[in-house]
């Protein structure tokens, strides 16, 4: 039998790639690229970093180009520029300069698709180039495609999911080791899984660049970055997570978008999350997305959503996916989008969670508050071995409107005898 | 903001699309096209079937041409030819005349596509078609996209999964219940999770043919359908699941595929799956499917691998996969494919399970064997509450190869203490 492989390879000119930016991704995408030798349908061009000299490897083929200098790739016969400097600039400027001068992208960058992605999809469409950014989303995990090709065939109207790994590793450690945030947070700063500044992971920003992102891709919901409800896992305390597990549940930081009545609920936010749920079983950096179909119901993703192979896989499977697409123009590859509104008015039940100094009257009065706002009280939970000066203590909340519960917190809040601030989190159940 | 689908609708020609096959999947197709309405890119032009007069439904546009003349299809100017009769015959001959009529081929035919798949995409290739079978695996979940295409930037070497959701209905069943493997099978035919004859499902050919076709699109690897090791679930029984919690394990129909040493390890068997595995937790009709890569690690799709929603997503989703490849040649879609004799000689630890006549000295005979074949004995579990006269036990065996295995069990089936042949199941463990 005649290998297939052979008809391939004489039919396609090998594109000419130049990767932009040699960190961890791009060099272990270099790697995937020359690991594929002859087989391969590309050939690594140019490498351009700033400070090539400290950038150089010996495993690099002499035909390589190193440089630092963005025209001479521009100028040059690339057909595909690979964008993995991150951040907005300049990257967004060289991806526009890219696509202006006729050469496709592939691109990482979560922050630059989720804000001007819709924009600089246009501009490759007008240019009758490609840009592909599944690495954007969940790493390794093919999820933007999934969606994408996948289940194109279906009509989806939720997404779900864990979409960044340091987050998931913090609660991981802080249930099963009992730590507080801030320690759990050193252990993975330690270990390499937080940056020296994490807020961007656990104030939930760079959760919210995917969310944005996978509602565009599977709801066809174009939302203003910005406007989408982005709460911090900071507030939350060992005893939750002890609480969590009395409830059947874990923590986790979910990223969820929704399209109801016209309205894109969308969100990223710690909740109580079910052990019967896919999510609660993601441990450690994995990530994982689920999605909801009119037809075809719930389907799972999940694996390495961060790391530099995992990562460098997603952006060698976006350069596949362009060679085989060829000359086809891009505008067939664009779903419907319709600009939609960000709301976070779910109608869910709530896990809250309160820090007293202990006196007799504080249930009636926080359960006299609830009443008022029409809120209906599911249970009370307190563990023993807290001092009376700070007694944590746990009510979950039957659904009710989050106007409601922003208003009964509030008012809690001002409560004489609360250490601190009220903690409200959405729990997440299994539907029926 | 321009609405991008509107440059869509005006660039392409509507795909007329013919279905052969108008049973729960080929309606739930017709059903999706037309819902679709206006801003579908296919229009449904023909439903093939035989008595015709008895299928009709009063939903359908009267723009669809009823027939029961495979000419009369194949001699129109339909566009796409989706086959949903399943079978190999009339089907093969069909497909094979559809696309020498330049017509693609989409179909859920996994008995089709397992023994010649490999064939009809040459002939798909040499008439630039093409041919796609998304939903012959797994049905709704888009295992095969996500393969060939969202992790083709990864080199794939193993790839498992719960391909049957008959098997995996059972089983549950079987250890929620404390159920026979009779009286759950006949459950499951109650509750219209099996066919009258369970064979393709419960003796594992079924799932064989989709361990296949999974092999040969993650792994590239074409082996022969009929030399695939296919084990029946038929021999397991109550005691067994419970022996296999007692194990920290539950026991699942899985199919499995690995390149090693150039030789393909498949097969597909009830094994007992520890539970910290995602095969463990996939109960009902559920599907799953855990690809490893050289570079991304583990990745897992899971979700509706049945019914006719779920399958006629999978069929519209090649569709439009169809849709948007337009006039690109179907070479390039092609992996290269390399022709591998099946082997099941895997080394892994067992359990083995065995139905005696009590007496003194049955361990110590057992072992006795076990150890001339240099096999060591992992534990040995024997709950109580059973007759001297069929007494259960199991003992778990460290791994070892398939050979001296298979030489161990014919052994000890000739004891004249068992009252029926030993039952050996693989043990799935989660690694490290």
């Amino acid at each position: 039998m005649e290998t297939r492989a052979e008809v391939t390879k004489d039919a396609n000119r090998r594109l000419r790639v130049a990767i932009a930016g040699f960190g961890t991704v791009g060099s272990a995408v270099a790697r995937i690229l020359i690991e594929q030798g002859a087989a391969s349908s590309f050939e690594l061009a140019y490498i351009l970093n700033r400070r090539i000299a400290k950038k150089r490897v010996d495993w690099m083929p002499g035909s390589v180009r190193w440089t630092d200098d963005i025209d001479e790739v521009l100028d040059s016969d690339v057909d595909v520029f690979v964008e993995l400097m991150g951040g907005l600039d300049p990257a967004g400027t060289w991806v526009r300069r890219a696509l202006a001068s006729g050469k496709s992208v592939v691109t990482a960058n979560k922050a630059l698709i989720a804000a001007e992605g819709v924009a600089l999809s246009e501009l490759a469409c007008r240019h009758r180039q490609h840009l592909a950014y599944g690495a954007s989303v969940a790493g390794g995990v093919p999820v933007l495609s999934g969606l994408q090709e996948g289940l194109a065939g279906d009509q989806l109207v939720r997404v779900s999911g864990i979409l960044n790994g340091t987050c998931n590793y913090i609660l991981t450690r802080m249930e099963d080791a009992g730590l507080s945030f801030a320690d759990a947070l050193l252990e993975a700063q330690r270990a390499g899984f937080a940056e020296a500044d994490p807020s961007a992971d656990v104030d939930g920003y760079d959760a919210r660049a995917k969310i944005t992102i996978l509602s565009r891709v599977a709801l066809g919901a174009d939302v203003d970055l910005e406007t989408v409800l982005c709460r911090s896992i900071r507030p939350i305390t060992a005893v939750d997570l002890r609480y969590a597990v009395e409830l059947g549940c874990t923590i986790r930081q979910i990223s969820h978008a929704e399209v109801k009545d016209n309205e894109l609920h969308i969100a990223v936010q710690p909740m109580l999350v079910e052990r019967a749920l896919p999510h609660a079983r993601v441990v450690g950096a994995q990530n994982i997305v689920v999605s909801t179909g009119r037809y075809g119901g719930e389907t799972t993703f999940s694996g390495n959503g961060a790391g530099g192979n995992p990562t460098a896989v997603a952006v060698v499977s976006d350069l596949v996916a362009l060679a085989r697409l060829g000359t086809t123009s891009s505008e067939s590859m664009s779903p419907a989008l319709k600009k939609m509104v960000a709301s976070s008015q779910f109608v869910m039940p709530h896990y809250t969670r309160y820090l007293v100094r202990d006196r007799p009257g504080i249930l009636a009065a926080i359960s006299q508050v609830l009443a008022t706002y029409a809120i209906n009280v599911d249970a009370v939970l307190q563990l023993p071995g807290h001092s009376r000066e700070a007694l944590p203590f746990a009510i979950t909340l039957e659904p009710s409107s989050q106007q409601a519960l922003d208003a009964a917190m509030a008012e809690i809040g001002k409560l004489h005898f609360l250490a601190q601030p009220p903690l409200c989190l959405p729990i997440l159940r299994k539907r029926a």
